[in-house]
């Protein structure tokens, strides 16, 4: 249970203050260019120490791809790869050994497993994304043979909300700020509201939108894996992400059926939809339309305060976090929502060859 | 792709005007008592024209269990059901055959497979959902005889907003009214609004909550298959569900760390937190709080008023749906929703026993 | 754990005198023709009672389609299917509620889920074998489309053993007789044995050979779910099957490398081998060539005279089962070879699509 | 579709000449003590170069276990592992750059993927079963926590038969031989014969016993996953294994039923068998008897004269392999043997947990 997809399928193995993280990504398609410049950009994207609004933890983060790939060109065959930790100061959590951080899963691991590595949050740590953002540009290598793009951004962050919607910014003046949202002038204020947040021991939440363009109509499964489940589930298996939704999503809920009807008309002698208010899924298959959601994610738990708690042995107990660790996690979630969202789209899109003979 | 659950594990068939529908339960745990008629009071939950909010469709939704069940227990082996199909008005559809109604899955579909069951939806019509809820009831009495309960009820509908948290209602109450609040009050505010809708051909949306109690900590996932994500893939999977949170979920991100934090206190010999912000889930894995989590749903699309869209031939076309149908969903997915988390809690709970040999 | 397939899947539930057998089947390709006529001739070869050397029963075997197929194309949804059960003569099996037949399930279903349908067996009969029966007919109508072909044959019962290979005959001959055997004098003997073995109250083994013509190159995986792994494991699924081996497999064991190469020769403007030593897969996928393989079958257990045994009190007993029984389960299981076969074929044929993008 | 198992899984990466091969193990047991000096004893007994009658390579075959482990114990979380390549002749390889071996993968691979790595077979090589043996050796070391045992020995090689059954010998000694064959004076005749074909530049198949012991009652599923279908799509899934067999399995095929009946005793105030036909596994699940069966392995492909093949461009062409080759892969293949059924019976064992809540 540490993988994701059915055919287009990434295993994850690796604690944050183990050997190394890793993984195997099975159902790369054979023959897909394997860009090694272009996953070192992505994996810096996900990089702690990256600004001044991350933590300030160095990884080199090295991804090592170990198999899979010949002459420059994906095989078909498992494309096993690892990153090697280092920069661990294992010792920073030498007085967690014993206590539950609250927020934390060092309870839950305990109550399952009878045994956890406490050190550095072990197997729940944030560490463990980075697999998914090598899983998630061997994606979007793929993706990008079809045309088919997947892009995030932060668009809230406290109550902080981005006004407009994905259609109102060139999404590519994210990468061009720090908490990486499209909008300047908003973008400036989230990062001075991360500052005063960060200064005060604390952390801060915020939601981020990710857009799938380019995928073609037919993509999806009808009643188990729907093309939005599948995505919800993969989201919500990021660290800290607490809800998800698709197309207008919650603020559907208060709307009537009339004014969210997805009326179809023919465009340049297509099939599309006047509005898009479904978020280019219906009945859990896409409809050739941009596909649009979002991801909560709540303010990270550990604080770099003192803060009460209680031990193995039902004692209370005061906790200081003396760890690195990011004010808000939405700039480095960002590149990990966009892997996951790759990754979910190019299982289905393999998968959906298999419904005709 | 069309089940649901590893361990427990639900796949269904079947089309709203076929022959029947159905499915097979496997892994039912041996030697659980088989209640029939509480299956038949949870079908009857479900069942369109139980009050004057609801289609109008009279369908008895008679279950038959077909294997899996000896001298009224389970037998551990897999429980195959069927309903089926009657009260079809097939004709009702002719006029659909070769359009594509906007915001369906009649376009979606046509586009994977080639071919499409055009008769009252075909496999993307909530009647599949029956299904689901047989799976339900089965899970429910699996999970009875460990003490854990779930239980579902409407939080919205339109902008009315139910005012508390599951803990300020006796959530059995939701049961005596038609829209299934546990608020008399709202329950009353809503059901107008459902009949104002009504009136008007239109349709509305709206909230779901649900509520798992007394699962212990320690069963859940730690990356893939966690259980909210499990859970959220499940909800989603559910016709017109548009988002998922669980916890505080979209209202945390606006949060501090510092006030969201999930102190742990000893009580009654035991840990637990003192709030439940996280909402009984901490990395993947149930804390032994309470688990509860919201579904948005989005107005029903089908309305009974004219309605412009295009043919299979890219022709403009006018649409009149002379079909029967709900103006909300919310009061008949309650159910569903119930079925579906119970499904999963019990997938898990069984799945927890193999973390440790 | 009552599954068979990725992609194209077969679920099935039902026991021997429960209500209904039957199943699911997901990936069917979406515009295959469905031919119910030839799904009834595939029941017939299955069905007991068809010749004076098989079982005295009479069943039916009526299939049911339930779901997936409109205006007689299969729309790529699940097929849902039952056979009710009827002619059943529970009483029959009166006796052996508290005991346990040697060499057949009851001891072990007892273990593993502390209650067993002792009725015909329950689960563990090979009435189960009907919804493979189902699953195969549906996967033979859509390789027939690409011109593949799976056909399967007695080829020993007890010391007769069939003195050629598949190609010395016109494998279509093995309808021509009641024990399926393509030589007419070979299959006369192996007659004889059974008939003699029935008289006695006994019981006979053998071996029955299956072949797959017409599948391309490039099918199969190459490290899980090998082609032949995936084949062998769908044949020791078969009720009384206890070994597999494919091209000369066992016989292989005795011989030198030099004399077993595949040496590649071109053929027609196509690579071809000189021999088919290999049985048609090298490294787990097809190589173009026939596929062909063994299943062996053991005598059925059931015999029609007096055994010992015990019973659930640990006590001695004796057993007189007044079942009706095959003396030989060849003749009726080679129409199931057949289905496994093509299930497996099938699965990997729409698998093997999705290798490149 | 590289992975092996439901709850203990292993999924393999790897090219013979690529960067590493390795795995991760899912579902490993919380709180298993992890012995490293027996996995390297068990990475010994599968390495090249270990007598006269293996390969010449030298490989070292260090494994790195990158997590999972805390403290000496398996942490219920999954255990990354790799093994570096090294001592990689590849330029041996390049003659075989464009020309098809007979009876190996080139051509089937080239056919799926359109690619491929022809540097020692690429993943198509038998260095893939190292991964197999290290997923074998954690899963013993889970296994013997509950006195269970996998233990396999050659028992034919070419046309020399061990004459006994598993019982007349302490299986302990095929450990003092280089063939792996329990019985010295067997041992000794079969390793003349190994060297004899090798100084032929030939090679030779043979059957490898497998037995597994101490498993309780109780253990496998019905249908699907029948606990010996399992066991032989593993086995079937190593290199060159042809068939496979369980109980008397094809030597049942000629007996009669009265003959072959497994005849309930009461022995020690347990339920067992009077005699083992059926091999310890009756309709799908282990019975608390012995589990024994046998794979049969097809002499290797790889001969050391000079061999005709075709090329890509269809033209005839001659080979002659300079690789280093096993003239018969027996005595390296009954590590792996162990492994598989080591995994095969965990996973199963972990399974059998499900059955009851």
């Amino acid at each position: 249970m540490n993988s994701f997809g059915q055919i287009f399928r990434l295993t994850t193995f690796g604690e944050s203050h183990g050997i190394a993280v890793g993984g195997i990504v099975e159902g790369m398609p054979a023959g897909i260019p394997v860009d090694e410049d272009f996953l070192a950009r992505e994996m810096a994207r996900r990089r702690p120490g990256q600004s001044a609004i991350t933590t300030g933890r160095q990884e080199e983060d090295r991804v090592e791809l170990l198999s899979g790939i010949f002459e420059g060109k994906s095989t078909g065959t498992p494309i096993g790869f690892e990153v090697r930790n280092s920069n661990q100061h294992s010792a920073d959590y030498d007085n967690m050994r014993d206590l539950f951080r609250p927020s934390h899963a060092d309870y839950t691991y305990t109550m399952k497993y009878g045994i956890r590595d406490h050190r550095g949050g072990g197997r729940s740590s944030a560490r463990e994304t980075l697999s998914r953002a090598v899983g998630g540009a061997l994606a979007k290598m793929a993706l990008r043979t079809r045309g088919i793009t997947v892009t995030a951004f932060t668009s809230q962050v406290g109550d902080i909300v981005l006004p407009g919607t994905y259609l109102d910014y060139n999404l590519g003046d994210a990468e061009n700020n720090a908490v990486r949202c499209p909008d300047t002038e908003t973008a400036a204020r989230m990062e001075t509201l991360i500052r005063e947040v960060k200064a005060q021991g604390d952390t801060i939440g915020g939601v981020i939108t990710g857009v799938i363009q380019g995928l073609p109509a037919g993509v999806g499964e009808p009643v188990g894996n729907k093309l939005h489940a599948d995505l919800g589930a993969a989201m919500l298996s990021i660290n800290a992400c607490k809800g998800f939704d698709y197309g207008l999503g919650f603020a559907d809920c208060g709307k009537r059926g009339s004014e969210m009807l997805d009326t179809f008309v023919v465009r340049d002698g297509s099939i599309m939809t006047a509005a898009n208010h479904s978020g280019g899924i219906q009945g859990g298959i896409s409809n050739g339309q941009d596909i649009y959601f979002r991801c909560a994610f709540k303010p990270v738990a550990t604080l770099l305060r003192e803060v009460e708690t209680v031990n193995k042995d039902l004692e209370p107990a005061v906790l200081k976090a003396r760890g690195r660790h990011d004010p808000c996690v939405l700039p480095r979630a960002v590149p990990v929502v966009e892997a996951m969202a790759a990754m979910v789209t190019l299982d289905h899109l393999l998968l959906s060859k298999t419904a005709r003979l």
